[in-house]
This record gives structure tokens, C-alpha cells and sequence, in this order.
């Protein structure tokens, strides 16, 4: 079975040596010290290590099944789900008024980065009931969300998202499902809905549907949509649970990985619903939680990742194959540890580099969610949602890419389902696809975030950078190794957001043509910011002679790799973008 | 269920007009007209279309079964491989002595990729027998080569590879198989091995393991082996089946993909076997067929990532979302297929582009085979015992990586189990495993292959390269497109080389922290000239105004996608190799 032990030292050094959240006026962040953050930490590492990552091979070689009764979960998940509720764990970022801990999102995602390396599947659960609890808290009227917030944030009751339908995933415009008005305020839904994760279960007494469908009134496309709480169970005026909804599962789809989460065909029979957000901006009331669940799925990515590699060190340093070819390192024993082969180092160097960089991210970008909602900061809010398709999209593309290379640590014992190795790649290869699969991420970001407001957020994120490297001018411990490399890398960068300025507007294919390679090469000078960022603290810290300086080395070398190994990417990016778009559109359709 | 249509014209394409096959010396290939490949590779792909492609769902799903009587392979795959046999399909390139066709390698590489394309699980069954036929073909004795080879040639009796144990798969010096010599010039087999793919199954009568062995006196390491013949069942003199031997299937392992072959282990009690090749020099014989084999894995890696390409090219033609951002192209319709998007594009490009490159680099690889085989050219041999590990490691690394885009371009769909793209990911994942990891084919690159007779084979690419260009320099319609980015990739290779060479002696481990990205960087300046040669083609058969005008205008546009998209990458991996072993090796393993 794999290890899964909390990398709670790397998330203390990025909440408070990186990002100094106790140092900051967003409301709440002054609970955050490291003596209660590190507690938070070690208590949320138990419950992942002991209880939901054993948990993580059942999940998959079990799978879900459906009977008469539903979605029956694999054996195991109904009492780790019930102890992660006794401890609170459900509603840690959720409004006290509903009974949440009302704790910043940025404690939260470490958290759920713990969950989801452990057992992703599982945690899913948690995930799209936190989504839900999101969409309603934000536009459900006083009286829904009296009904349903309280139970949703104490996990008796899970919720879900239906958006997908069979021929409409990207192009929701396209869809079906209706919505008829009563008498009585309420709604009849009906229609189908596909890919519905935690679409129904026994872990919960009630599952709260997030329904998008179409009233008579709506018209076309998008903006005749609307957004609909439909319960699994209908409630009582006194909150207890009523007669079964007209919604039941249809099926269960066989899929990749995530067997462990019930991924349902959802049947709409005249459901009673109830309309959240204004009548026909159902859109706006799905986009209002967007950012959030996309930082969630970038998470995804890099913590798939981080288990694999912690799995993949283990594993090279306990593998004796061949030897050391400047000199046996284990002359005793048959042969050396993989570990000693350079190429299983380069491999696990980009897989250790790559995750500590994504997690300083992903904070950073949580820690500009709790700005942008905790102080109502409009800056916040622009940048994070111009890097939000970044983390979603480039987090993922190289979680899974890394995940795949500490599989292939393993050689063959990686192929065999034993070791676990593929299940996390086939768990990660999802949040690729989910959640706005990549290519829409490319296009959010190079066709909607780069050009808004003017430019203004990416301008922003430029002057970031530039502030960075001008403050550190004449520190000589970064320059070479971290700051040379972070100005080169963004210079590509703006290099690429000039072409896209200069073609976009009259070839708007130009910019398209461009935009995942544009969505890397933003991901990479992020991580690579943040990589001269940690550094920096790392410096400070050895300078300061504070602490466990073989610690602080180590992220400095490993920085210094991510700049040397990985940075070097947004060249070949900038190549393929200003390439344009004349052979990628050139041939017809059946030259296919 | 997934489409395959066998790419003949393509194939015929890459034999006659840029390999021009009937134009050598190479013996037997006079026959290679254009009008008698064709009908081969008509027939070959009209039985991987219409009988094996449709089992290779059912073979994923169905899996094999191990009961009393061994390893049952799942419905339909015993009727398609006596179908295989019929056609004669089974010995295409064997020695007519033994029953086989004589056909050059370069033709049955093709009709592999074919099968491989529409079941590659399946496919595995007779590419294993066909690596045991060549084994004993170049070692066996006279007799042992009567009794095994005609019946291994028809199919009648089948074929595997035993060298993995447990604690050894890389490093075979390790291995603990026990042979002890008896009096009747037979052997005793005890041991276990790990890993065997086809190891055992119903499709044959009789299955014939080759195994790697230690003889008492062989003493210690790589030196003691020895490879020897152990038929599950005994022959008789009179090549009638005899007694079961003690070879026993010990378990069928549970693995991520390819789950249509039986990957077993296999337990020796005692079972009888017959030395080929030299005593204690086992590994040369398994060596022998190796630049084969790992030929074979390469074109796995593309063939996976063709069928895949195909079906991605089929339903982004077919699936409507979205509209064309510079104007509706389905009016009368929903939305517009999805191929109008630019995004969706690119991955197609990719795919295709990276297909037709990785198919005649592997076709070209093949003649090369034959031109040291038939020939016995020394040179040919040299340059392909180097490109050997760019063909296998390279086009796994990037045909899985295609696979994977392919996947994507389904959204969700592409996740369920349904319509079989998830099936392709995992099928092509062994690809980059088996044969010696891809970390191992990047050793040998660098390690072994590109120091060989003092750089004599690597120069001779080199000037391959140089010629092409020079032959073609006033050639308009190739130089700025085609010739320039050959020249500046085979610069950046040229300067990798040269890094190597000036640091590598003195700290190898400078050379090996760049094994991966030199094998990678390799790979795209083959594919880079292979997409010169096409285009150099294409125009020359354009200008004479022969053929399919549309078709060559379609390879030249797909070749400057190429040149224009993937060759940058040459550039980023010189800059990883530069960097050096420091950042690579500089942790303790503690620190990971």
C-alpha cells in the first residue's frame, strides 16, 4: 500500500515564511499563527495518513455499485466520512453563522490538499458539497439557506453540480433540462444530466443537487439558464426529511480512475426545485464559485503529484539495482539504491520541484481568494482571476505528467495495480479534463482574462515580478540562479502577450492557436516566481540563522533546479506561439 | 467502439516515395513494388479493421482469466489469432526455411503497426513469439531449430521472453534462476520470473519460454547467464507433444493496461531446458534480437498514438460545441463541430504530425535492419544499434503523451471507460516500461551508444543531416520552412553532443543528469529530417505532377506544423543538458 505522510513542514514554510499571512490585514488571517496553523496541520495529517489514505487502493479496485437502494460507497469510506465530521473538518472555511469554522480559504485548501493526496476520490465528496454550500450561501434567499447551509456544512447532507449535459459540456448554451414554474414558487425539473460526481451515495441522509435547466421563458443559449437546488429528499417545514424527489440515478459510468466517487447519469422526473440567484443568470450564479473550484482542481493536480512522488522517493531509495557509475554507494550489499542513477534523480527533482512550486502557488492564489472576498479587494480578485485558468490548467497538465514520471520510478512494479503507482496517475489524468477541461482553461485565460479591463491585471502581475527582482538586486545569493533566470523567463511572457496584442485583435485564431502553450508558459513563470520567492525566504531564514538550515538548503537547491530544468521551457512556448496560426488551421477538415 | 482504418496510402507514401524501397540493394527488396505492398497492406489492414480492432475492447474489459487448465484469453481472441495464422500473417518475415514468407522487415513493421494499432494486447501474443523464433533462429542448434522453428512460424506454437525475477529487472547480473546441467546435454530450470508477457494463454498448443539462467559454475553477475529453450510441453522425437514440463503459472498480474495479454509470473520446478548460444553467454543471444524488439516497442508508441489520433480527428468532426470564433461554419446547426476551435487544432497537428514523423523514422529504422541483416552492412548496423534507443524511448515518451492529447480531445467522454480512449492512455503507458525503461534506453544512448567506435555512427548521422541540406539548398520550396530548423535542431544536438563529450569522461554524471533530454532532443532531429525527406518528397512529386496533389500539399503543411511546433523543443532540452549534474545530484537522499 502507499505511504502517505503530511508534508506539513513544506505547507508552516509557505503560510509563514513565504507568504507571512499573520502579517497581513485580511480579516482573520491574524488567527493564523504557526503554533495553531501547525496544529491544524498535524491533526488534518493524521486523519489523512491513518484514516483516509488506506482507504485510497479499496476506493479504486472496489468501486462504487448501484442497487435498489443507490450508490452504495466502497467499503470503509461511510466511517472515515464520520470521522472526519466529528472533527470538524466539513466546514472549516464555512460561515459560524451556519455553523462553519469560518477559517481562511488558504488553511482550507492545505487541508484539502492533505485529503485529496490521500484518497481523492473520497474527498471529492466533501469537494462538491463545499461547492454547492458556496453556490447557495452566495445566492440562496434567507429561508433556503436556513434550510439546507446548516446540515450541508456539518456534513449530514452532501451536495453536488449538474451542468453537463449528453451533447452539451463546454457549450452549456446547448442545454436541455426544463424548469416549469408552480404555483407555489417552486419548480418542476426535468431532463438529463451526465458526469455527475457524488451523484448519489450512502454517506449522506440527504444529497443537495445543484441543477442548471431552462425555464419556458429563457429563450436560447446561455442566457435563458437558471440555477435550481433540487434535494435528493424533499424537506419538511421543520427541517426533518420528506417524501423521495423525482430525481434517481441513471447509471454509473465505468471510467479511468476515481472509482471511488460515484460518477452518475442523473434523471430529472418533474424534481421539485427551487430557483437560487435571479431567474435567467443561472451563469453567473455557477461562475460566482468558479474560481474557487478550479484552485480546488489545480490543487488536485499537484497533489496527485506530491503522493506519487513521495511514494517514487521510497521507492529509489529502497530499490537496489545497478551501480553507482562513480563508485558502488552500497558495496555490501547485491547493488546500489535506484536512487544513485542520475536520471532517477533528474526525474525526482522535477517531480519535488514542480510540487513545492505548485503548492506555493495554489496558496498564494488562496491567499488572494481570502483578499478578494475577506477585505473586498478588487486587485485581488482581478489577478487571481486572470491566474486562476493557470493554476487550473498547467497544474494539472504537469501533475499528471509528473505522477506518470514517479510511476515510471517503479518500472514494471508501477504497470501492476499492487503499488498504487497507477492508480494516482489514472486519479489525476480527471482534473485535466473536469471542471472546464484545459483547452477552455487556455482560452478563459488568453481569450477573456488577458485582454480585461485593459490589461491592467497582467500588467500587475508583471510589475509583481519586476518589484521582486528590483528588491532583490543586489542580493548575489539570487541572481544567478533565480532571479536571471525569473526575468528571462517573464520577458518570454511579455512577449507573448505582445503578439497576442498585436495579431489577436484582427486573427483572433493567432491568439487561440497560441493558448496552450501561452497557459504553460504563464505557469511556468509562476512557479517560477514563486521558486525566487521561497529562496529569498529560504536565504533570509540561513541568514537569520533561525531554524533547520538543512531544510532551508534543500529548498534552495531544489529551486535552483526548477529554474536550471524547468524554466527553460518558456522559450520553446514563446517558439510554438509566435509560430501563429498558419499551419495549425491550414488544412481542411478532412485532411483529418 | 473506436474506429481503425489502416493508413495504407500513408505507408505507401513513406516506402515509395521517401524510402524508395524498390530503388536498393538490399535483397529482397526487388520485390517491394509499390503494386504488391499494396495489396499486402490492404489485406493486412483490412483483418486488424474488421477482426482485431473489434476485440480490442473486449479485451480490455473481459481481461484474461487463470483457471486449472492456465490462462484463458478473452472471447473472440482465439478465432482472430487462427484467422492471423490462415493469412499466413505470423511468419511474413521469417526464414522460408523454417516456413516463413522472407518478406524484409521494413514490410512487416508496417503490417505490425497495423495490428498493433487495432489490438495491441493482441498483437503481443504473436510479436513475443516472434522475438523467441529470432532468438533461437540466430542461437539454436540445427536440431533445436527443427524441432521449435516451423511450428513457432505458423503460430501453431507460441513464444515468450523470461528475464525479469523479483528483485531484478534492470540489473540482470542480480538474477537467481538456477539451470543445472544433466546428462543428457538437457538442463534443470528452477526459479521464478516476473513480468512475462503471453506467458502463458489458449491460443497455442504449445508454448516455448526462453529463459535466462545461471549454470552452478557460472558464477556471479551479468557473465554466469545463460539463455535456454523450456517448452510448457515436452516434444517427442517425432515433434508430437509430449509431457508437461515444470513450468506453472503462479499468478496473472492485475495491471493498468493491456489487460487482453496474460503478464504472468512463472514458476520453474525442475523443468527441463535446452542451452542456445554459448554457455554463460546468455545475454549476447538476448541482445541479438534487442535492437529489434526495442524497434518493435517504439512503433507500439506511435501505433497507439495513431489510433488514438484517428479517433480524436473523428469526433472533433462529429461533436458540436461552441461556435468558430471568426464565424459560424455550421449555421443551420447547434454549434459547430469542434474542430473549428484553434485549441483543438493544435492537438490534432500535434498528434498527426508526431504519427506520420515517428512512422517513417521507424520504417527507415526497419530498412536499416534489413540493410545489416541482408546486407551485412556494418555501417547500417551501427547507425541503428544508435538510433535504436531514440526509436523506443522517445516515441513511447511522446506516442503516450499523443494518446493522452487524443484522450483529451474527448472532454469527459474520453475519461469513460465508453468509447475507448481511455483504453489507448493505458494500453500505451507498457510502451514506455517494457524493453528496458526509457530511463535505461537513455543510458544507453549516452552511455554506450553515443561513444561507440570513437562517435563514428553518430558522426555519420550527422552527415546524413548535412547532406540533405546541402543537396537541397537552393530548394525554395524547402529551405526556409524545412532546411533552416533541420539545421538549427541538428545544432542544438551537435552542441549536446559536444557537452557531453568535453565533461562526460570526467564526471559522467554530467552526461547522465542529461540522458533524457539528449534522447528527446535526438528524437526531434530525426523526426525533423524524416519530415524534410517527406516534404522533399512531396514537392518532388508535386512539381512532376504525379499522385494526389491534395495529399502532398497535406504532408507538407503537416511537416511545417511540425518543424513550426515541436522542433523549439531542441532547444529547451540543450539548455536542461547544460545545465549539469549540479542541481541534479546535489540532495542527499535524505532530503527527498
Amino acid at each position: 500500500m502507499p505511504a502517505y505522510t503530511a508534508p506539513t513542514k513544506d505547507m508552516q514554510f509557505v503560510l509563514h515564511d513565504v507568504l507571512n499571512v499573520t502579517n497581513s490585514d485580511i480579516p482573520g488571517y491574524n488567527e493564523l499563527e504557526a503554533d495553531f496553523t501547525s496544529v491544524v496541520l498535524e491533526e488534518a495529517g493524521k486523519l489523512a495518513s491513518e484514516v483516509i489514505a488506506p482507504l485510497n487502493m479499496v476506493g479504486d479496485s472496489e468501486g462504487c455499485t448501484l442497487g435498489d437502494g443507490g450508490v452504495r460507497t466502497p467499503a470503509g469510506f461511510k466511517d472515515a466520512y464520520e470521522q472526519m465530521r466529528a472533527g470538524g473538518w466539513m466546514g472549516l472555511d464555512c460561515d459560524p453563522d451556519y455553523g462553519g469554522q469560518g477559517m481562511p480559504y488558504v488553511l482550507a485548501i492545505a487541508v484539502s490538499e492533505m485529503f485529496t493526496s490521500a484518497n481523492m476520490a473520497f474527498n471529492m465528496y466533501q469537494g462538491l458539497t463545499h461547492g454547492a454550500y458556496s453556490a447557495i450561501h452566495a445566492h440562496g434567499s434567507d429561508s433556503l439557506k436556513a434550510t439546507f447551509l446548516p446540515k450541508m456544512v456539518d456534513g449530514q447532507w452532501a451536495g453536488t453540480m449538474n451542468l453537463t449535459e449528453p451533447h452539451c459540456g463546454t457549450d452549456l448554451g446547448l442545454l436541455r433540462t426544463k424548469a416549469v414554474p408552480q404555483d407555489d414558487d417552486s419548480y418542476k425539473i426535468s431532463g438529463q444530466k451526465i458526469f455527475i460526481s457524488a451523484g448519489d451515495h450512502d454517506l449522506a441522509e440527504n444529497i443537495i443537487h445543484l441543477v442548471l435547466a431552462r425555464t419556458p421563458d429563457g429563450g436560447d443559449g446561455i442566457k435563458g439558464i437558471s440555477l435550481f437546488i433540487v434535494p435528493k429528499f424533499l424537506v419538511n417545514d421543520n427541517g426533518s426529511l420528506g417524501e423521495r424527489n423525482g430525481v434517481t440515478v441513471g447509471n454509473l459510468e465505468e471510467k479511468m480512475g476515481i472509482h471511488g466517487n460515484a460518477t452518475c447519469v442523473m434523471n430529472y422526473d418533474e424534481a421539485t426545485g427551487y430557483l437560487i440567484g435571479e431567474l435567467h443568470n443561472g451563469m453567473r450564479a455557477m461562475f460566482t464559485m468558479m474560481n474557487e473550484a478550479r484552485i480546488g482542481v489545480g490543487m488536485q493536480g499537484y497533489a496527485q503529484a506530491a503522493v506519487a512522488y513521495e511514494n517514487a522517493a521510497i521507492y529509489a531509495k529502497d530499490r537496489l539495482q545497478g551501480r553507482d557509475v562513480t563508485g558502488a554507494q552500497n558495496p555490501d550489499g547485491p547493488a546500489d539504491p535506484i536512487i544513485v542513477h542520475p536520471d532517477v534523480r533528474r526525474s525526482l527533482m522535477d517531480q519535488k520541484s514542480f510540487v513545492e512550486g505548485a503548492r506555493a502557488f495554489t496558496f498564494w492564489g488562496a491567499k488572494l481568494i481570502d483578499q478578494a472576498q475577506r477585505s473586498d479587494d478588487k486587485d485581488a480578485k482581478a489577478l487571481i482571476s486572470l491566474m486562476t485558468p493557470v493554476i487550473k490548467g498547467f497544474q494539472t497538465d504537469k501533475g499528471f505528467e509528473m505522477a506518470v514520471q514517479a510511476q515510471q520510478v517503479f518500472g514494471g512494479h508501477g504497470y501492476i495495480e499492487e503499488h498504487g503507482m497507477s492508480q494516482f496517475v489514472r486519479d489525476a489524468r480527471i482534473a485535466q479534463i473536469y471542471e472546464g477541461a484545459n483547452g477552455v482553461q487556455a482560452l478563459d485565460l488568453v481569450g477573456r482574462k488577458l485582454g480585461a479591463k485593459g490589461g491592467k491585471p497582467v500588467m500587475a502581475f508583471f510589475d509583481i515580478i519586476k518589484t521582486f527582482i528590483k528588491e532583490n538586486d543586489g542580493n548575489e545569493a539570487l541572481k544567478a540562479d533565480f532571479l536571471d533566470p525569473l526575468k528571462a523567463a517573464s520577458k518570454d511572457l511579455q512577449a507573448a502577450s505582445m503578439y497576442f496584442m498585436q495579431h489577436g485583435v484582427k486573427d483572433p485564431n493567432t491568439a487561440l492557436a497560441g493558448s496552450n502553450d501561452f497557459m504553460h508558459l504563464f505557469g511556468q513563470v509562476c512557479l517560477g516566481l514563486m521558486w525566487a520567492r521561497m529562496a529569498k525566504a529560504a536565504v533570509t531564514a540561513l541568514e537569520a540563522g533561525s531554524g533547520d538550515a538543512e531544510f532551508y538548503q534543500t529548498k534552495i537547491t531544489t529551486g535552483r533546479y526548477y529554474m536550471a530544468r524547468h524554466l527553460p521551457a518558456t522559450t520553446m512556448h514563446l517558439a510554438r506561439i509566435t509560430s501563429g496560426a498558419d499551419t495549425v488551421m491550414a488544412l481542411a477538415p478532412d485532411a483529418f
